[in-house]
């Protein structure tokens, strides 16, 4: 549908064998420069005229398109956001519709704001179908923060808990817990690397763990669970960082005590961090527990103890609407799985070019590590992806290589243009 | 200067009865509204035309003016910011300087955000004249999280630290660092209901106290320290919370040991807190600091141990261009000294129709509350306020009455709208 319209669908309708033979718009696509750059500034204008009302979201264009002076931003956080969110921001950013305010100037307690982030706790519960008896909180300070803060709330020092650890973020929140209570690693992927999860029979999970925590998607490593493990406790819950996979795809709610979330890979700008926990787990703090981590202050607050984000949580919103006109999380899914197919099987159809390293049934929809054969290329393949304005390829610089983060907002159109470039830097260089 | 060029100025220089009879304005601004409404027209559409240029803050209009669609916000915080800031940040929200990128969407250790983080630090080094061995953080969680950081960071359990308590937010300090350490409360202006600050004389400073924290400015109550105490202990240091008037009037950083602040009152919006702090204070935190609270974590990531607030660093970057671009902070202070003036004169100059209970020596320049000696008159003038486009001035919930906080960005001319409203309310109400 939406694709259609893309200026690099058109482009590859109007030249089926840009594919087989992609140096034809290695420069910058001069094929469709012109007209677009038109449409450009055609919508650029109208909008501009448009930037005290409020048009919208429908009115702009959808996620899979993408103007000729955007980048594809393969990032993997602070990532891509929706072209059509960031029209809507920059038409209310001076003056929200008609409060003579700019988001960023309201009182957190004042009407306006609290109409904006009822409605995204609304919407957000309406994507995830949360339950009832679960709270949502928005809080600040990252994923990272809430590795402090789920031992903290959620166990007394002496109390032992399980992590799996399948990449870098698990293992850096078994490493803070150590601080707060008594973590067990029950596995770690890291002898092989992290790129593989293991079955979950095979896991020496405690029997008496007040809680088991896994990440649910490794951003670095590109490591994904596609079900999950259930804890042995009977009375011990689940617990997920989602941060790189958060509301990419339906997930039952009901089989998680805690799910949290920096919002910065599929749902808004950095300095929110979404945590949904099961109301009677709230309540437990250490003594300890500094007053902005406990669960319970921010729950009886409805996240306004202190001044939240406020125009963090305003793009978050303005992202959950986008994902429920796109259809709710099974369309985004299903959006996902065909880009992520695009690229993976660019990578295996390779002959060796390309190679991701992480095992084919837990690959991530989201982020897509991988190398070259060739390494000494590696530099020179970032470099030329970025002249054609696909920028952030380069792997993180604990494993190298590259990687390609294709959250919500990244459009086909992006993966096929990164796709084409793939074939042709093979042809040139095998 | 400035102030002559505004829509309100330029009203009261055609009406000088104004003041003495608003009611000819008290409206809407009729006199004025045609003009103006063309004016704002004519720079909206230069505006949104420059859209994906970068115009300098110099071609937007100055702090002190305001356009006709605009509210005149008191709000405590988050607070009314200088239009031509919001107006380059729309003018950057969807490409940020040809980058194609959004300063939302932008990796947060990519070459375009650390260009904008490195001058935001510079300018506001520039700014407070910060000495090379103090360094500054860019951190989450608002002031709140600091109360729990200072303590952590800089004591062992039972390290004593003196408190001097003005207002809420010091008690709320106080209360906090209780979790961490052995703080002594050395005066408390409770009683008085925090109208007051001792004459350092008398205060009862513990000999070999780790350090002595003020809040410089008490948003609720409109107590302001006009110069320091010092600790008594020689190695002993002075910490101060400067929330509400951070960036409102130089200051000599080198008397304290931190300096810390959330920037939503006076340089940007919420979910951005700066600590600056004299580096041979940081790696001592205690083990139960969690890693997002140990300064030396982000002090040695350059505030990029995890992904930072970078939006709100970005719009902090701008306000700072603005205040050094006014001039610097001694004529950010000449400015808020005058609208401060204007504001209490008013007050003490209506025969006790309206009432500032705070000792006049110690005023806040940023904060201002106001009871009505006909407090059942109270919600009348809140509302008459709002609907002349006067809002947020309801007092805290804790302390009732009015209060009119009046940052850096209130412009004299929202001060003398209020004013002139004040007088006419009186008029109608005496």
């Amino acid at each position: 549908m939406a694709t259609a319209t893309s200026p690099h669908s058109l482009l590859l309708q109007k030249n089926p064998n840009i594919l087989k033979n992609p140096t034809t718009h290695s420069n910058g696509f001069p094929v469709t420069s012109v007209r677009t750059n038109t449409n450009v500034d055609v919508k650029l204008i109208s909008i501009k005229c448009a930037a005290t009302t409020t048009p919208h979201i429908q009115d702009r264009p959808s996620a899979q398109t993408q103007s000729q002076d955007r980048v594809f931003n393969f990032a993997a956080g602070p990532a891509t956001l929706p072209e059509n969110v960031l029209r809507k921001a920059e038409s209310e950013l001076y003056n929200w519709r008609g409060s003579g305010m700019s988001v960023m100037e309201m009182s957190h307690r004042g009407k306006e704001f609290l109409s904006i982030i009822q409605k995204a706790e609304a919407d957000l519960r309406a994507l995830l179908d949360i339950p009832s008896e679960y709270a949502v909180l928005f809080l600040q300070g990252g994923a990272t923060t809430q590795f402090a803060a789920i031992p903290l709330n959620l166990c007394k020092p002496d109390d032992p808990v399980d992590y799996l650890v399948t990449g870098s973020w698990g293992d850096k929140a078994f490493k803070e817990a150590q601080k707060f209570c008594k973590p067990k690693l029950i596995w770690s992927g890291k002898s092989e690397k992290y790129t593989k999860i293991p079955s979950f029979g095979e896991l020496e999970k405690s029997p008496d763990a007040r809680y088991l925590h896994i990440c649910a998607n490794e951003t670095i490593h590109g490591v994904e669970f596609k079900d999950y493990p259930n804890p042995k406790n009977p009375n011990g819950i689940l617990i997920a960082d989602m941060s790189s996979n958060f509301c990419s795809k339906p997930v039952d709610v009901s089989k998680f005590g805690v799910i949290y979330a920096g919002a910065q890979k599929n749902v808004g700008p950095s300095g929110v961090t979404i945590v949904i926990i099961r109301k009677d787990l709230i309540g437990n703090a250490q003594g300890i527990t500094p007053v902005m981590l406990d669960y319970k202050i921010h729950a009886e607050n409805n996240s306004l103890y202190n001044t939240p984000p406020c125009y963090g949580i305003y793009m978050c919103g303005l992202v959950f609407e986008d994902l429920l006109e796109q259809g709710g999380l099974k369309e985004v899914e299903k959006k996902n799985k065909n880009k992520a197919d695009v690229l993976y099987n660019a990578i295996d159809q390779s002959n060796g070019f390309y190679r991701c390293p992480v095992e084919k049934s837990v690959r991530s929809l989201m982020n897509v590590p991988f190398t070259l054969e060739k390494s000494e290329l590696e530099a020179e393949f970032v470099k030329e992806a970025a002249k054609e304005k696909m920028i952030q390829l380069k792997g993180h610089r604990s494993v190298g290589g590259m990687r390609a983060s294709i959250y919500n907002a990244m459009s086909l159109a992006g993966v096929e243009k990164l796709v084409a470039f793939m074939k042709d830097f093979q042809a040139r260089h095998a």
